[in-house]
């Protein structure tokens, strides 16, 4: 696979980057992201300060190689989750879900490495004035949380493209070699999976969980929640719950009573595929199988070397 | 460009269909494309009778290479738009927001090439059975109607291309020759553009409406009246009151009444852009000039040529 601004960025073999996820991107798929040649992320985003050290120092025991973290500033411990990667050796940081304003100076005296989430051209943009190092920008397809402005990945990606100088990683849709090679086109710099990671035999998404996405359909995932936090689910028993409150017009104090605590980890980590909340991505439904990291990799290698002698023919 | 399935279907120059579009795709644009090397179309969803064969006539004695109408079926004069247009001699029928049952089998007999629009890989399906030479797969992104599971063209076109053996031609989101090589690497062998063609100096939309899709950002667009007939629309005054209407959980009557007659062809084609329905996709915050139809396609040409260079580097 090419060489690209984000492979020298981030040393690198492949330049595909293991989106962060809640509850399924622990230790155990970060390093073996690593391993594989691509850019491991421990998903903070659901992890006390405790099992956060636990997660990254299993990580770096694991591997040798570039290992980053993703932080979603919209929780309470951001300051405290940033001290302890920092300490564990941390170099490179996703952050998301905030103002890229807020820790990029922190980050970058720390001579570390920033790279922000971004829905829209106009935040991309913000993005690159805080002085981070790229963007990942992250369509309407992409599953868990999302931009408020539905632009699909086709859409947002050259204009991202356009609007910024600093390397583009696109985001959401993305689960085989063909569309790497269409991301590509569109020019990104790298590419971030998160669904296509999700079902691998070492993220720690519940069984259960992996199950249901093998039976997925074209039409299994909605964005939902748009009044509070946009995030897309796949359909379920909770999923409906949602859903019927969101036709009837029901207050967001309603929904979030609905959504409670601990529904993500009840689903995602527990294996809860009824009344948990299930975020994916909208490509799910093209993913048939639970191979090993490394073998999910090789084929991606495949098939985008297929896709670009078929290109060029 | 290369060829492929399409071209050889079609005989024309370039993979690219015009898409058919209400208002919009009269003879001038739908002749202009096709003597650019594309597959031009007359959009039939607006024209009674009468209009339609003006359209055709002219088009016809404009140029005489391939060119297609476009038919949605949910019109009440499908069946008198067919027989005009049998009659002047097209020879390629695009049909779209109906089932490809109805017509493809008696058009077929007719000696005729029938391309039927999708928005899901079941859907797909159901045109092959029903004995289509071809498939128009539209992401969620695209301009106009569109389909309820909002899947968009990442993700579509894989599995619409995995779904099926006949061709398939992506649209929504592709608006440069950049989008045409994704749209290839995805395993298109056709890329359909509506709000890239709309944008010329051919095309019958209203000055006022073009020229404020220039002004468009990318959060220009969303997908509204899903629970009547899902259509894309840029925002304006309009936009604001139905947007209102559903976010109060309005019924059916009262967006229909509120849409009332002939609002379309009030912003598109009259220019009455603050009370008019102005249907266009989420793309069309990429578009900043309108060119000549021919300009537009050698630029096109020129950016696939390069984005396919950059692949192989």
């Amino acid at each position: 696979m090419k060489q690209t601004k984000i492979t020298k960025l981030l040393n690198i073999k492949y330049p595909i980057i293991q989106g962060g996820m809640v509850w399924v991107s622990g230790a155990k798929l970060a390093a073996a992201a690593s391993e594989a040649g691509c850019l491991g992320v421990i998903g903070a985003g659901s992890m006390k300060p405790d099992l956060l050290k636990t997660h990254l120092d299993k990580a770096l025991s694991l591997t040798s190689k570039p290992l980053a973290i993703n932080i979603p500033l919209l929780y309470s411990k951001v300051d405290e989750q940033i001290k302890i990667a920092l300490e564990a050796g941390i170099k490179i940081f996703i952050t998301s879900a905030g103002s890229p304003k807020k820790y990029t100076s922190f980050l970058k005296e720390k001579g570390c490495t920033v790279i922000h989430v971004t829905s829209s051209p106009e935040l991309a943009i913000k993005c690159e004035k805080a002085g981070v190092d790229a963007i990942v920008a992250e369509g309407f397809e992409a599953g868990g949380h999302n931009g408020r402005d539905e632009i699909t990945t086709m859409a947002l990606i050259p204009q991202v493209v356009s609007a910024v100088s600093i390397p583009v990683i696109a985001a959401g849709g993305f689960a085989s070699g063909q569309s790497i090679v269409a991301g590509f086109a569109l020019g990104a710099e790298g590419i971030q999976m998160g669904t296509r990671f999700l079902m691998t035999k070492e993220s720690s998404a519940h069984d259960n969980y992996k199950n249901e996405i093998l039976k997925a359909t074209s039409a299994s995932t909605k964005l939902m929640m748009k009044n509070l936090v946009p995030v897309r689910l796949l359909k379920n028993k909770f999923f409906n719950e949602v859903q019927s409150l969101e036709n009837s017009c029901a207050s967001d104090e309603e929904l979030t009573e609905l959504l409670g605590k601990g529904r993500a980890k009840l689903g995602m980590l527990e294996g809860d595929i009824d009344e948990g909340e299930l975020e994916i991505g909208q490509v799910c439904s093209s993913i048939k199988d639970i191979p090993s990291t490394d073998q999910m990799i090789s084929k991606l290698v495949d098939e985008y070397r297929e896709s670009i002698a078929r290109l060029q023919s």
